[in-house]
Formats: C-alpha cells, sequence, structure tokens
C-alpha cells in the first residue's frame, strides 16, 4: 500500500506491506490524517522512531469486531498494554509498555491503512465532518489542559503561540473564561483567533508582568517558557504544551522564586474534543491552511514546516 | 557595631553603625544566627544584594512597641509593602516590592542588631530553645512543601539531598507518611537521618524508577532536577526547593511527555514550624555541625560551605 515512511528521511513508498490486525485491533482504512507538530519532530529523531509517520486521523473501520466495522472512527494515540501499573491506576496514556501510533513502535495514518486496538476507538458522529474529525486529537490536548487546571471565570490566561495547538488551547478556553489572550508572531494567525472572541497581542507589542493566573507554553519554542516565566504571576500556573520547547535548557529558577505551578500537558480526554466539534463547542474555521493527496505527504511536511501554515491535511481517500 | 557585610566580598566590620528602626519597625538584637544556602548564594552575587548578610536568627527586641520590647522573636524575612496586589491578595511573601531579610535591600542578622518590621515578628515560646528557634525560618521553608502537596499516607516520596533543608524536609514529611526516602551522598548525614526513621539510600545505590509519587529536589544541583524527572512517576510531582539547582539550565522535555507537575517552593508558615518545635514534633538533633562566635563569622561562611558541615551557628551574644 502507500505509505509516507520514516526511515532516517520520510519517504513515500508504493510497496509498503498493508497491516495485519493483532488480537484486539482493528484494521482502519484512513480518509483524512493531518500533519502535527510532533511529526515534524520525528523527522529530527523524536523518540527514535522508525515506520509510518502520522497519528492524527479519521478512517473506516474495515476489519475488526462485527459492531465496529464499517464505522468512521478516530483513535486515541497511546495503545496501552492494560497490565502495568499505570493502567491499572487508571492512567494508561502513561502505560508503561504503550505503543504510540505513528511515534513509537507503531505504524500510523500517513497510509492507505493502519491497525489500531479496538479500545482505542471513538465512533465520528455524522455531524462531524472528516476535516472536523481529524481535529479530534489535538483538540483533546487542547481539552487536558482544562482536566489539569480548575480555571476561573475571572482568570487573567494567557496563550503563548498562534499556531495549530495555541489556536485549539485558546478556542476552548475561550467559553470558560472572561477573555482569553494570544500572544504570537503572525498577523494572519492571530487574525483566525480574533474572529473566534480572542484578544490578541503581537509578541513585539506584548508587556509580561508577572500578572497572569495562568500561561499556557504552546509556542514551541524555549524563549516561549522564558516569556512563559515573565507573564506569569507569583504562585500562578504554567502549563507546558510541547516537548520542543521544553527539550532546550532553561533557567527555572524564577519558578522557585515565584513559586510557580509548572504542569507538563500532553493528550487528552476525545471524548470532550468530539463532544465539542458535534455540539458546536468549539469550531475549526480558519485553521486548515493546506491539503495534499497521500501521494503529495512529502510535501505536506515541508508545508506544516513554514510558519504561516496552521494544519496541513493528507486526503487518503 | 560589628557586622558581617557583603560588598563583593563578606567582610567583618567593626564600625558598621546601628540600625536606626523606621516606623513600623523593631529594633532586635540578635542572640543566635545560622548560616544558609542561600548566604552562600550571596556570595556569589545573588540578587546583587550589599549589606550585612543572613536571614536567619533568634534575637530580643530591644527598641519598639510596649508589648514587643524584651520579647525574645524570630522574623519572617519577607518585609511587604502591603498595599500591591500581592499584599492584597493574601500572598505577602510575594510582594512586588518587598526588602528581604539579608538577601534583597534590607540588612541582615549577622551583626548584633537588625531592625525588621513589627508585623513580621514571631514570640519565641519558652520551651523552644535559641538553637532550635534559629531553626525557624528553615523549617518553615520545609512545612511549605506540605501546604503545597495533599500527601497521601501511603505516598512513595522521595527527598534528594541530604543537606540542610533535605533533613527538615524529611523530618516534617515523616510523621504524615508510612515511609520517607531519602537519597544522599554522605553517609554521616544519612545517618543522622535514619536516626529520625527516615530511610535512606546513598545516591551511586539509588536506582530512578519513574514511581514516586512526589520527589523533593533540595540538593542544590542541577543534576538534582534530572534525577527527579527520572525518580517521578507519570503525573507524580516535584518540589523544586533551590534556587540554587535551577539556576542551570536543563531539558524539560520529561516533565511534558510524563504530565509532572513542577512546584516551586520558597519561605513558609512560621506558625507550624514554632508549633512543631515547641511541642516536639520535629527535633533538630545532629543538624548542628559548627558554631563560631560574630567575631569569626567568615569563618562560619566557610565551614558552611563544606560538605561535610549542616547547620553552622553564629552565637552573637
Amino acid at each position: 500500500m502507500l505509505a509516507l515512511v520514516f526511515d532516517g528521511k520520510a519517504t513515500l513508498r508504493t510497496d509498503y506491506p498493508k497491516p495485519t490486525p493483532q488480537r484486539g485491533e482493528a484494521l482502519v482504512a484512513v480518509r483524512v490524517a493531518g500533519v502535527c507538530s510532533t511529526d515534524l519532530e520525528v523527522l529530527k529523531g523524536y523518540m527514535g522512531f522508525r515506520g509510518v509517520m502520522g497519528h492524527e486521523f479519521v478512517g473506516e473501520v474495515v476489519e475488526g469486531p462485527g459492531k465496529w466495522r464499517g464505522k468512521r472512527v478516530v483513535a486515541e494515540i497511546n495503545c496501552p498494554c492494560g497490565q502495568c501499573d499505570m493502567c491499572r491506576s487508571g492512567l494508561s496514556n502513561h502505560c508503561r509498555n504503550r505503543t504510540v501510533v505513528g511515534i513509537s513502535g507503531r505504524d500510523g495514518a500517513f497510509a492507505e491503512m493502519l491497525a489500531v486496538p479496538v479500545g482505542t476507538l471513538h465512533e465520528v458522529p455524522p455531524q462531524v465532518s472528516d476535516d472536523q474529525a481529524v481535529f479530534v486529537e489535538p483538540l483533546a490536548a487542547a481539552y487536558q489542559v482544562v482536566r489539569q487546571v480548575r480555571f476561573q471565570r475571572s482568570d487573567d490566561v494567557v496563550v503563548l503561540g498562534d499556531g495549530r495547538l495555541g489556536q485549539l488551547v485558546a478556542r476552548v478556553l475561550r467559553p470558560l473564561l472572561r477573555k482569553v489572550v494570544m500572544v504570537g508572531k503572525h498577523p494572519a494567525k492571530l487574525e483566525t483567533a480574533e474572529k473566534q472572541g480572542i484578544e490578541t497581542v503581537t509578541l513585539d507589542r506584548y508587556v509580561a508582568r508577572a500578572s497572569a493566573d495562568v500561561v499556557i507554553e504552546a509556542t514551541g519554542r524555549p524563549a516561549g517558557l522564558e516569556l512563559a516565566m515573565r507573564a506569569v504571576r507569583p504562585r500562578g500556573t504554567i502549563i507546558l504544551k510541547s516537548t520542543a520547547a521544553s527539550a532546550e535548557p532553561i533557567n527555572l529558577s524564577p519558578v522557585v522564586v515565584n513559586e510557580v505551578t509548572m504542569i507538563g500537558s500532553r493528550c487528552g480526554p476525545f471524548g470532550d474534543a468530539l463532544r465539542a466539534l458535534a455540539g458546536g463547542g468549539v469550531d475549526i474555521f480558519g485553521l486548515i491552511s493546506r491539503r495534499f493527496p497521500l501521494t503529495r505527504a512529502t510535501e505536506a511536511l515541508e508545508a506544516a514546516e513554514r510558519p504561516e501554515n496552521m494544519k496541513v491535511l493528507i486526503d487518503v481517500r
């Protein structure tokens, strides 16, 4: 089958073997997939991954238990063992033995088909389009912020970063707060956010005053975390949304002096994301920048690298 | 008066002017003072401080409001303005305009006398000795950990560091938990902890298994934070107790991947510390390594730098 494979570099292969579902797995024919910053990290060697890239997708079950066959689905990316201490304590996203679709130990979604555990599947309701459904995984990651911090309506909340993830986090937070401020570099992206009722400030005009109750670091850059430490108030909270930003060394002494709480935040609740898309609580208007057929998947990766682009989609069928 | 003054280097001066208490301040004659790692940071330029060093002390009020005169006291080190947003929201330890005794903008306690705001004073009950009372400030900092994390008795808690602060944190936690494990480098210091019912492991034998619910980083070294990230379980908590440790750049991506909560922790509740010392809930046995008269205060600083020493005291009268 056709698949975008990373083996040190990303290569489109036409002869990649069709996956054979293992016990407890379903075979899913991919309809649309999305390119995430983590895919771009994989290109740089993240997790030492080798295999079919991609973890954001919507597809149709073509093999698997009867109740799932023919269903349009999205799938959680963490595939847990169900046995370890983390799984037993309800933290299966942190399973000690997990594979992660297109990121660690398991082929991903930039392909005609992929196999995923049945337990990771979520049916997509008919009112959610394929283009919306492909946002379920990153939108769930945005909802994770709401699971980790108890927001007050009057909280002073700043989202650093106007990219894919920052946009989704700000859209999730908008209805919960009196106002949400997004700080970013790209006027066009900030304009997209403004249309959603999000206040925006360009980075060069933003003055950090150690006043924000909560800062969400979604820039993907170390400078973002430094800015977050200057923006957050004493005893405030910084949510770290990106591994890329945190991979660069940083001086944390302001965190100690100001008794800041920093919370790492990764994957989130698919149910919340699906409900928000189905009910209209979050819309994805303006977030899709480009789309490519799977045959041009390498171009999709290149497009996703460009700062002017937000979500880049890959149409598989 | 006699005072140890930092002006780029620490110098014992005999001619330092006796402090003149300002409105709302009391003049305190120092009895005993303690050397803290922060004092050693001041020697390296921390906060750009210039003036009389020292912030851990017990003394006697010699000038001030009638109700305080003659009282044996300790004093909180943060001197707040009472007006700013932090003060008004009850976070006066984070006052925007604060001075900090012997650390920032205010002369400290390695002197015959110092002036402090009356509002920072706490009377020392008679059953608490001077040598115990000088531990109130660092013990309060240890109690801050209990204010910031809701511990369960069965929690797997690891204290990294067998120095002054690690010892106090472990002693505060010991009665609250089934067990406390301290990881350190110094057999004699670990032995001191064992006598308090604390389990200990030497660093070279400690195997981090991403299993601890809470890790308290009290090593004062960047390697300690790296170890903390390996020791804590996914969704676990790291308490950062030392600015020194966090001043060195570090890669935080494990915090994001494992959704760890990191909490900066600085000063704490004097009342809790005084009650623990008065009631016998925490004892300071084995924590005083050396003592020097104020005339030999520079030697006290040198002694505090030596890894084999825990608390070094300065006897002022």
